[in-house]
Parts: structure tokens; sequence; C-alpha cells
């Protein structure tokens, strides 16, 4: 994404800019304090809180000012880019349980990767056949493409927040680790999309393009990985941890920010590469560093995410009424509506089209019907992602409004229909996860208002954090009861790609960039015990 | 100040600005890693370092781009005061050791307030004496009484690295409180001048302009103690500590940046606003939030208070070689040499002038010799004010560069004789600060390296945070062997105030609003026990 001049908006020297700041600070402190008041409904979460309050004052603003405005702010997709996006992929990252993130790896990256490429084919040919006898302009074959792309990017918080992790923890690491591997995958697609002249496709143009979106992929990852070891590398040789918890934080904060913006000064995804330094992070640096950073560290991270996510709901609820937008949809509301339904129609069967046939080959190499994802859960997966949410939103931004292209009327349309479809999926399909996951996953419907531990916070891609880094350790005596050789031969890519990986990282990688274990002990701090402490 | 729009040139669209944040970042990384490094010569601290790696980044860059431009970014005072200084001030008022704060409170006020208004008077009449001799252009009177403002704002980072807290306790509460103070009087001076007509001033004008002053400072005290207490209240009453980190974090976050945004709003003194909400909220909200949060937010706020510092030194030595701005000054060397001379003596007679005399009057009620401030101390007072840094920068730019009027000749050689006086007294005066001090100072000569705990965070305000909340309870034992009726009465402002203050403070805010000792006990929590593990 280009870097182009965002908080310009946020920030203009009149009094009535200190004015919106105000109200829009003061909106996002109502909504933490609602959301928590409105928690014992857990269907009604900070997203749905934020996306009502912003829809009302959004209504409040359109009538005080006499229907000119109804925001406060003019989003950005680079404040969102350059600002909100990081530290929510980044948490993502270092949240993540890296344990179950990474036995379920293909299985994840089949969803995630294979399936997002499958659902963006489908909405793309689908919005090829279907839009132009809808008649809404002349969108060309690049903005089709784009079309797949940005209604690909899913939005899984509502459900990961119905789902209980210690019930599912199969369906629970496949729904987060697809909705984070899916988010990257829609950018670079769309960025692959983007870097290339579309008007004339064939063969090798698709080959370069396939090529592009792998090159992408890997450079960006190991971009992100190398940041993460560097920061590990410094972190560990230099033992700050002796002498400041402050320069710790802040110098991973900046490594996490700089290898974002080196992606950008590379042209790759920098939300991949932060993703994997999240990763890389959490898994050396997090352990190099003095027990304050540690907990510092987290919650700091997860707070920032916090409230990134707040600030983007609430603010896509507000636009969500913004009158220029509308002008050219209420025109022909008919084409509007018509655009909208076929889209989310495009959302739903594209999804279907990946999750069964995936879960079907996901199947195959697993014996134990425990370890399987059954025709339910497969149900659970296809409902967690058809909600559509901030990244779509900023990719139809990127798309839809740049070069200057705002005032084009089928540019216009696109961006009120992918309006329509995030407040429409959000809101509708969000209040009725909670009904239909209870009614596929009725184990859980008692023990999971119960079992659920109120002292644990609840706040979007948070909730796979607490034992992620103590459940590693005893890698080991799990591999006892190893599988049968066929068997193992076949889940292979897993298993044993994670056995090796274990054996590498503990006979090459942890005694050069530290991690668990490998940190030298300093008397006094209390290493070992604090680490259960505080998990 | 006004909010103008100042990250745009922080994030413009092309390719260059990328490289441009990469650099900032990679170089705000080095700063952290070589102050590391540096520690040891403990009179080299990060401020410096920041500030020769900004020179030396400048040069570096006036050389590659052919001497077209030193830095990186375009330094905007609104940068400044929006992003940078609240998270700086909000963190020295959290910080503070409270007891010694409002123990010294009196001595403090009177150094920070009123000694800053004799140093404002004696600069600004030095100015206008001789100032016109040196013909510089047509400034006006609110400009010589701007510089007045401008020069009076001290930066004791250096001293405050050198000072032992355990050693000299009254010593270090007096440099730093004087010094928060102190930064809080210049900017509400600048905005007090700033908002009259000062074209012909009369006693009317004269009195109107302190009235404005007290004005400022006590609305702004109000507004900031309020904020803090309504998030107080607000966790107290929702206890979120059985719910989640993320949200008590996230709300202290946004409600001080919030009373930093009304302060703006209401065009009072944010920076005062702030610092008082930072002090209240450590006393009250602190002690309502679970464990973790207040790990997180000690650390955090300080983390973000360090980056914010690296940033604003790091610009400094970069921009202090910005060809542009020494257009004016090297046609005629003299007069710039001769104006940053001037102004560094008024600096030094003007500290002079209110450091002794208040000394002495501090000292009148004192009978105890360890109570009174000696006359090494005294010097040593006098020279931990003589440094100048980021504020005065930031307020120098507010004044000479607003309005457009940046071409002016007088105005260029304003803002290159505040750069020339950051740099000279920074680094000649900080390098001089350890042997002066150790001079005065014996005492701590070696205990002074031996005593001072490696596991404890070094940079800049943050010194006085330890035992910051620990410490309050045992004022009963303190007041023990209390003062002879006479003393009590030369000493009443202090002693008394703080003594009633605790009873009303014990017996009507910390029901309302929480605090140490009324929290609501949450079984499990490792409550009073981690208080001390974490201080």
């Amino acid at each position: 994404m280009a870097v182009e001049a965002s908080i310009t908006k946020l920030t203009t020297s009149d009094h009535a800019s200190v004015v919106s700041m105000n109200l829009f600070v003061a909106l996002l402190c109502a909504c933490i304090i609602i959301g928590h008041l409105l928690e014992e409904y857990r269907w009604i979460n900070e997203s749905i809180t934020a996306l009502v309050i912003g829809l009302c004052t959004g209504i409040f603003i359109l009538f005080t000012t006499g229907g000119k405005s109804s925001h406060l702010l003019v989003f950005s997709e680079d404040l969102f880019f350059i600002y909100l996006l990081p530290p929510i992929i980044f948490n993502a990252g270092f949240q993540v349980k890296k344990k179950h993130f990474f036995r379920n790896f293909m299985t994840i990256m089949l969803f995630g990767a294979v399936g997002t490429l499958i659902s963006f084919g489908i909405i793309s040919l689908g919005a090829i056949h279907f839009f132009p006898k809808l008649d809404i302009g002349s969108l060309k074959i690049g903005d089709y493409l784009a079309i797949g792309a940005i209604f690909s990017a899913t939005d899984s918080v509502c459900t990961l927040q119905v789902l209980n992790q210690d019930e599912t923890p199969l369906l629970y690491s496949l729904v987060f680790g697809e909705g984070v591997v899916n988010d990257a995958t829609s950018v670079v697609l769309l960025k692959a999309i983007q870097n290339f002249d579309l008007s004339h496709i064939d063969l090798i143009t698709g080959f370069h393009l396939i090529g592009n979106f792998f090159y992408l992929f890997t450079a960006s990852t190991l971009l992100g990985v190398l940041a993460g070891l560097l920061s590990a590398f410094i972190i560990k040789t230099l033992y700050f941890g002796r002498h400041s918890t402050d320069r710790e934080v802040a110098l991973m904060i900046l490594m996490a920010y700089l290898s974002y913006m080196l992606a950008e000064l590379f042209n790759l995804s920098a939300i991949l590469t932060v993703f994997f330094c999240g990763i890389v992070m959490s898994h050396y640096t997090w352990h190099n560093v003095t027990e304050s950073s540690r907990v510092t560290t987290k919650h700091a991270f997860a707070t920032l995410s916090f409230i990134a996510e707040i600030f983007i709901f609430l603010y896509v609820g507000m636009d969500a009424l913004d009158i220029e937008k509308w002008r050219f949809a209420r025109q022909s509301p008919g084409k509007s509506a018509g655009i909208s339904s076929l889209l989310l129609a495009l959302i739903m069967v594209g999804r279907a089209a990946f999750v069964f046939p995936l879960s079907f080959l996901a199947n195959l190499p697993k014996k134990s019907q425990s370890e399987k994802i059954e025709i339910k859960q497969q149900v659970t997966i296809w409902w967690a992602g058809l909600m559509r949410g901030a990244v779509s939103m900023a990719l139809a931004y990127n798309q839809f409004t740049r070069l200057g292209h705002t005032k084009l009327r089928e540019n216009a349309i696109m961006i009120t229909s992918t309006i329509t479809v995030i407040l429409f999926s959000t809101v509708v399909f969000g209040l009725m996860t909670k009904p239909l996951v209870r009614l596929l996953l009725p184990i859980s419907k008692h023990k999971g208002i119960i079992a659920s531990p109120p002292g644990t916070p609840k706040p979007f891609m948070q909730p796979l954090l607490e034992d992620g880094q103590e459940s590693e350790g005893n890698d080991g005596t799990r591999n006892a009861h190893r599988p049968s050789s066929l068997r193992l031969l076949l889940s292979l890519p897993t298993r044993s790609v994670h056995h090796y990986w274990r054996k590498f990282d503990d006979a090459v990688m942890r005694p050069v960039f530290g991690g668990r274990g490998f940190v030298p002990f300093v008397p006094g701090s209390p290493l070992e015990q604090s680490v259960h402490q505080w998990q």
C-alpha cells in the first residue's frame, strides 16, 4: 500500500477538528465501557457495539449538520494501513498459540491461502458474469479481480468470541489461523493484481500473477522472520534485561514497526511481514527480556490492537452514512441492492466452495475421529468466514478511491455496496452467530458460559494468548504416542515437520537467539515461576 | 497550542518518505542500542547520543543530497505538542514519587513557578535591553516576552541521570519537580503572552496577563484532576479488573489523552492538565486495576515517554543543520554568535537570580541542617536548569514560525539562535554535569556507581518511579516526630496541608475513587504481595 498523507484529516488546525478528536476519543471510551457492560450478552461484542455507536453518532451528526456530513474524521486507507492495521496483525502473530497454530499449520494454510484463492476465483468470476447485466458502468478486468480479493477478506471476530478454545481447540485454532492467513492473502492478492496491467489478460500474465503472489508471500515472510530474529539476537547479546525494561519494550515495538515499514519499502506485503515478526518475537525475543517486559509487551500489544479494532469499527459505522457516497446509490437503489445481495450470495457460495472440499482433503490423512473436522464443525467454519470487516473496507477504499477516481459512478457504487455488505454481514450474520454455534455445537451450551474464565481478556484476536508459550516444552511427551508409519507418512507434512523443526530449534536456533530455557539466569529475577504466574 | 496538520510531513505519498521513515525508525533503534552500550559512561546519556546521532545523520544527508536538505522529517510543533509531549508529561506525572513531590510541594512550586517567572522576567528584560543594540530586525514586545518564556523552559535530564535519589532525595525531588512544573509554567506563560495584544502594554494589560496566567494554571489543573478521578471512578465502579486488563489499560490511555484534548478544546494548558491527570491516575486509578494492568501501564507509559524523548532529541540534532534556517545567520555570523552568547549569559544570570534567593526563602522555616538546601546543593540546582531542550525548541517554532512568518530575517535568526543555545547547553553543559556534581557532592562518588541498581530503568524522567506508591502508607509513623509548634507554624504550608490532605483522602476520596487499600479484594489475585514485587 502506498504510504500517503493520512493523519492530516485527523488533525487539522481549526477548532472544529479539535472538537471532532475529543468526540472521537470520548466515543472510543464509551465503546469500551458499553462493550464491557454488555459482555454478559456475549453475542453483542465490541465490534457490533462500536458499529452501532458509530451509526448513531453518524445519524446525530447528520441531523445537527443539516445533512451535510455524517462523520468526524475522513477515513483514509493510509491511516488504516500505516497506523491501525500493524498493531492488530502484529498482536495476532505475537499472541497466537504457536503450538496449535503450527500443529494445524497445513490445514490452516489450506483454508487461509488455497481457500482464499478459491473464494477469490468464484467471487471474481461471479462478478464478471453477473455485474455487466446490472449495468453499473465500465468496470475493468482489474476491478473485477479486485472485487474478488476485497470480498475474500473475512472477519472472524464474532465467531471467535463465541467459540470456546478449551472445548473445541481444533476448531478454534482453525478459525483463528485461517482468519489471519486469509487477511494477509487478500492483501497480497490485491497487491499482486494492482501490480499488473490486466487490460489484456493471457496465460503468461496469469503465470506472472501467480509467481508474483508466491514471491510476495515468501519474501514478506522471510523479512518478518529476519526482523524478529534480529531483535531476539540484539536483546539476547546485549542482555538489556539487566538494565532497562523500557529499552527492551521500546526496541521490540520499534523493530516490529521497522519490519512493517521495510516491507512497505521493498513493496512486499507488510501485513504478512509483521505477522511473522510477531510470531518470531513471541518465540524468541519474548523469552529474552525481563519479567516486567513480558507482562508489559503482552498486554500493551493487546491493548493497542484492541483500540485499533474499536477505532476501525467505530469509524466504519460512522462512515456508512456518508451522504456523498450514497448520491449515486440513491439514483438507482435497485441496482445497489442488487449488487449487495449478489455479493453476499457470492461470498456464501465462494466460501462453501472451499470449506467443504478442503475439509474433506484435510480429513483424509487423519484416522481418529476426534482429529477429523466433523460436518457440524465444517458448517461453523463456513459461517465463521461470512462476516466482512475493516480489511475489506480498507481494500475497497484502496482500489476504488485511488488515483482520484472517487467521483466515478461505478466506484461510488462499489464503495456503498462494500459498506452495505459489511454492515449487513457484521450485524445480521454476527447476531446469528451465537445461536447458530450453540445449535451446532450443543456440547458447549452450558460449559461454554461457565468455563469461560471471567478474569481473562476477551477482546478480538486475543483469546489464543494464554498458554501460548507454556505448552511447547512438553512436545517430547506428546510424541511418545506417535502414530503408525502409514499414518505418519500421511500426516507427515504437519507432524514430522513440526518434530524436526523442534529438534532444529533446540539445537541451533535457541542457543543463538534465546527463547524458553535458553536465557542466562539472572539471580534475583523470578524467571520461571513468573512465567506461569502471568499466563 | 493550535492543533495543526502535522503528520502529513511524516507520511507523504512518495517513495522517498517511506525511505525516510525507515531510516528514522532504524536510527531510533540505533540510539537505544548505542545509548545502552554507553551507559557505563553515565554522563553520555540517551539525549546526547540521540543529538549526536542526529547531527551525524544530518551531515550525512547534507552531503548525499548535495547540501539541499539535512533532515528526514519536517519538524512540526504540532507533531511535538499533539503526539510527543503528552506521553512524556503524562508519564512524568504518573511516575512521580508522590510523597517526595507533595512533601516538597511548596519549595517545588517556588522554584518551578515563581522561579520560572523571575527567570522569564530577567531574560525578557535582558532581551529588550540588549537585542536592539545588535540590530537584528524588528522584534515586537510580544516577541521579547516570548523569548523570555522560551528560554525559561529547562531540561534537567542530564542532571537527573547523574544525581542519586537514594543519597540526595531532597535535591533529587527538587530538581525533578521543578523540571516538570517549569515546563508547564513556560508553556502557560507563552500561551498567556500570545493571547494578548501587547502592542501597547500598560498596568491593566499586565494584570490581565497575570490573571490569565493564574486562570490557565488552576483551570488546567482542575481539568486534569477531574479526568483522573473520573477514570478512577469508572474503573472502580465497573470493576474492569475482573474482566479485562486490555480494557483497563485502553481506558486509562484514552482518558488521559482525552483530558489532554479537552484542555486543547477549552484553550487551557494541556501540558498541566495531563500532568495532574497522571498524578491522580497513579494515586487512585492505578490501584483499582489488575496486577497485570499495573505492570503494563507503568512500563508502557515509561516506554512511550522514552521513545518520544529520543525522537525529539534525534530530530533536534538532525534539524540543527537545516540549510534554510542558516541562510540569514550565515550572512551575519557575528550577530548570530552574539545573540546566542547573550542568551546563554541571560539564562545563567536569570537562573542564578532565583535559585539562590528562593533557596534562602525555602530554608527560612527549616531548623534542622539536613532539611536545608546547602550552598553546594543550590549550585547543583542552578546548574541542573541551565540546559535547554525540546520544549524550548517547540516553543520557539510555535512563536517564530507561526502565521507564515518563517521567512522573516529576525525570525530565522531567533530559530537558529535557539538551536545553537540548545546544542551548546545540552552538549557542553551536559558533558560537564557529571564531573561538577561529583565535585560538589563528593559523598556520592563511590556509592553513586555501586548503589545504582543495574536492574532498574534509567531513562530520563523515570527514576522517581520505584517506590512511588509504596511509601505513602507509613505517613503516620513519620508524623510521630512532629516539629514544635513554632516550627509547625512556619512549615505549615507543607507539612500540615499534607497531613490534613491525607486525612481527607482516607476519609472521603479513597472510599469513592479507590486507591491503595480501598480496592475490593478479588480472591486469587495476588494483590498485595505483587505490589512490592513490581516496585
